[in-house]
């Protein structure tokens, strides 16, 4: 039996003459998206359009505001194009999970989302098996042929780089061993700077990786790790993503769960489950429990024909400070971190990136304590404790001193982010390189144009 | 020519058989408002009630989602109301500004309300006279009876506790000496910082002293810092908001400001007019261009009878940091501030307000520094750099040694407000009370339930 769409859908494609498995071209929010019209599944929305990519992968976009139109009948198909036909010929019988379904690596690193109540003291404790966790979740199972792995089983409080460096090596292994994406589940509060390392860390990344947790453990009755770690495994075998990403929940219902540029989330919330939010920029993707993936803006996306080998660069300067400015902060600890060899430091200013310099009180001026410290090889970013927005050195004449001591003004990138790229490019280059990347692109932490929406009003 | 309301207000007036110079009772979200219905004006919004209360001043209240009754009409008021009849009297010929109308108080402190362009370096420099912001907004002296005071010109990223005496000094010397209410001029970056130290430092207040500034100086096209001078001169001289509060741009249009309890504001946006937000909680009330305040929530309201003097207790330890952890931070700089004789320390945990304690590398575990400094007498907060939601000791077994070991956890209290509470408490009192009262609520810096609303989804 073929469920039919919803009405508004079903009465577009009576207008374009379109007919399941067609091949047709939907248009939204200025993407356009080709592939084969799949019919509606029993557990599909009848709101959500499904499609099957060249690449094989189903893509599943919400009808509301998008365009479609006819490429190629079933019937009328060019000759030549085998490879589309033989995704036709497969997508009438889907491949049973579990054979010939994609692989997914499972790292599992702690957390939450592996916690359990201790019921005589009523606090919280972890699980050390992540078999417990899949037994929990039987749905991966039925999404991708998953090979689960514990790597350690560490709060995300007491995570630190070495950490970072195991699961980059075991994600870059699992994937040159064939996987087809890599889920990490790991504690959240720190979750945002285990993605940045990732992002700088997986060089020639071809494939999704996506780190998902819970803020609330799998025994209480609105826990959130069910839906992110489905929405996860999803995401990780069906999309075409390239890149690193955190996956939790978009809003506080269980609706769907959104995909957030490792180099641009931040927890923005001790306990709402949509804590984890895209600053100075939108989520890339959104998925649902049923596996519909919805694209909402510019990505990585994965070369078709497969990438080289990932590579894990995962050197990490030790010596590496995030110093916060404040009123009557004091910048002699500048000099403590110059005593024990620390060679970089994000700065944490106000606004547009100031630091206090003309005080009533001299002793709580910073910028000699910072050009001394430039001045003897230390490599001092600037980013902005307002979170959202940009440093810009070129408003104030205070800031152009600050530059011109050799202040690296960080665009709008995260603090938490520049902290982390700062130790990895110290980890791997010399400090001049360091100066000079810290500014540039690498792993979209820096975003060209902020859209307006990104604020949230 | 009286104007007329919305089709809307007018049925429900007529419902109700009210006419104008009536006095009504408005309620709305469960807030009641009482007072004699004023005749729409030229300037008037036709969905906006104006109400004349009986301290004289009058509110805008939007119709939307309100209900009117009639308490008594012009014709029919009861003998022995005079002060109302008077009031009645008054309105139909307001008050000539600078005649009879409110005093307010304009502290100007620098900051970039106060900034033009040097068209040398294209950089930005700052006015020197405040006479000069004045003479740009002449609609000031059609608010309130202005009397400006210069007490310095410095930079937000300058200013630090000696400031907020002078500030906290000058707004109790103006309340004293008769101001309705203070409107202080001040750089944004640190705003949040100065509104939470005045609402700690001014005792006994009983009318509104109202912070506001401007994202982008008064030369240029997009300035925001007019409205936000001309609201907060409404909101100082018309309110019975007996509270500090930080009135800045709403959305980022111009269609109102919103006043943000002084210890529950933070600019979230290096650039954007609306930056300041609400942390965990709502703005007490909002403002426009015509006068139409109204109010948001719950706020502390000015006796009728007036208060007592007010008071400012400016005690300021010197000796207190603001201290953010993270992955692979180093607790070592606990002993820095020891050695310098700190006496307290506000930390910016990761999430419920957790530290790192059980890392790999021991060295990196900040628990013992923590112990051994509230051993000898330091006082320790714990504040999320989460920012928004609450931190809570109860949830984790590592969370519980923090706790047992005298770390005081400070609810949903922004750090930066902790950070300005410490410092008082401890300028004022010895360590034991500093201790108990941190995790109080003194001037609304703890809401002890943060609706659900109050996290932008």
């Amino acid at each position: 039996m073929v469920l039919m769409y919803s009405n508004e859908i079903e009465k577009a494609l009576e207008a374009e003459s379109i007919k399941v498995w067609d091949t047709v071209r939907i248009t939204k929010s200025g993407e356009a998206y080709e592939g084969i019209l799949m019919p509606r599944t029993e557990a599909g929305d009848a709101d959500i359009l499904v499609i099957k990519q060249k690449d094989g992968y189903n893509i599943g976009i919400s009808f509301k505001g998008a365009a479609i139109s006819k490429v190629s009948s079933l019937e009328t198909m060019p000759q030549g194009r085998g490879a589309t036909a033989s995704a036709q010929a497969k997508a009438k019988a889907p491949a049973a999970p579990g054979h010939g379904a994609p692989k997914v690596a499972l790292l599992y690193t702690g957390g939450t989302i592996g916690n359990k109540v201790d019921y005589k003291t009523g606090g919280v404790y972890a699980l050390t098996k992540p078999e417990e966790l899949l037994n929990e979740v039987p749905e991966l199972g039925g999404i991708a042929e998953i090979d689960a792995k514990k790597l350690f089983s560490i709060a995300s409080e007491d995570l630190s780089e070495s950490e970072w460096v195991a699961i980059a090596d075991a994600a870059a292994k699992a994937l040159n061993g064939g996987a087809k994406g890599v889920v990490v589940t790991i504690g959240t509060d720190t979750m945002h700077y285990a993605s940045a390392a990732l992002s700088f860390m997986l060089q020639g990344l071809n494939a999704p990786v996506v780190l998902t947790g819970a803020q609330r453990s799998s025994d209480r009755g609105s826990s959130d790790g069910f839906l992110n770690l489905i929405c996860s495994a999803y995401l990780a075998s069906r999309s075409d993503i390239a890149e690193v990403g955190i996956c939790m929940h978009d809003t506080s219902s269980d609706q769907r769960c959104a995909l957030i540029r490792g180099t641009k989330a931040r927890k923005m919330h001790t306990s709402r489950r949509d804590a984890f939010r895209a600053v100075n920029s939108a989520p890339i993707a959104f998925a649902d429990a049923r596996g519909n993936l919805t694209y909402n803006g510019q990505y990585k996306r994965a070369s078709p024909g497969g990438g080289g080998a990932v590579k894990a660069v995962t050197g990490l300067a030790s010596k590496v400070a995030l110093v916060k400015v404040y009123p009557s902060s004091d910048p002699g600890i500048i000099g403590y971190y110059r005593e024990r060899g620390y060679t970089g430091m994000i700065i944490e200013g106000t606004g547009l990136g100031h630091v206090p310099n003309f005080t009533s009180e001299k002793s709580l001026s910073w910028l000699p304590a910072i050009t001394e410290a430039i001045d003897c090889g230390m490599v001092v970013g600037m980013t902005s404790q307002c979170l959202y927005g940009r440093v810009n050195p070129n408003v104030y004449r205070t800031l152009r001193m600050l530059s011109a001591a050799g202040v690296v003004y960080c665009e709008d990138m995260l603090p938490e982010v520049a902290y982390v790229k700062l130790k990895w490019l110290l980890g791997n280059h010399g400090p001049e390189e360091a100066r000079k990347q810290l500014p540039r692109n690498l792993a979209g932490e820096i975003t060209e144009r902020i859209e307006y929406s990104e604020f949230p009003e």
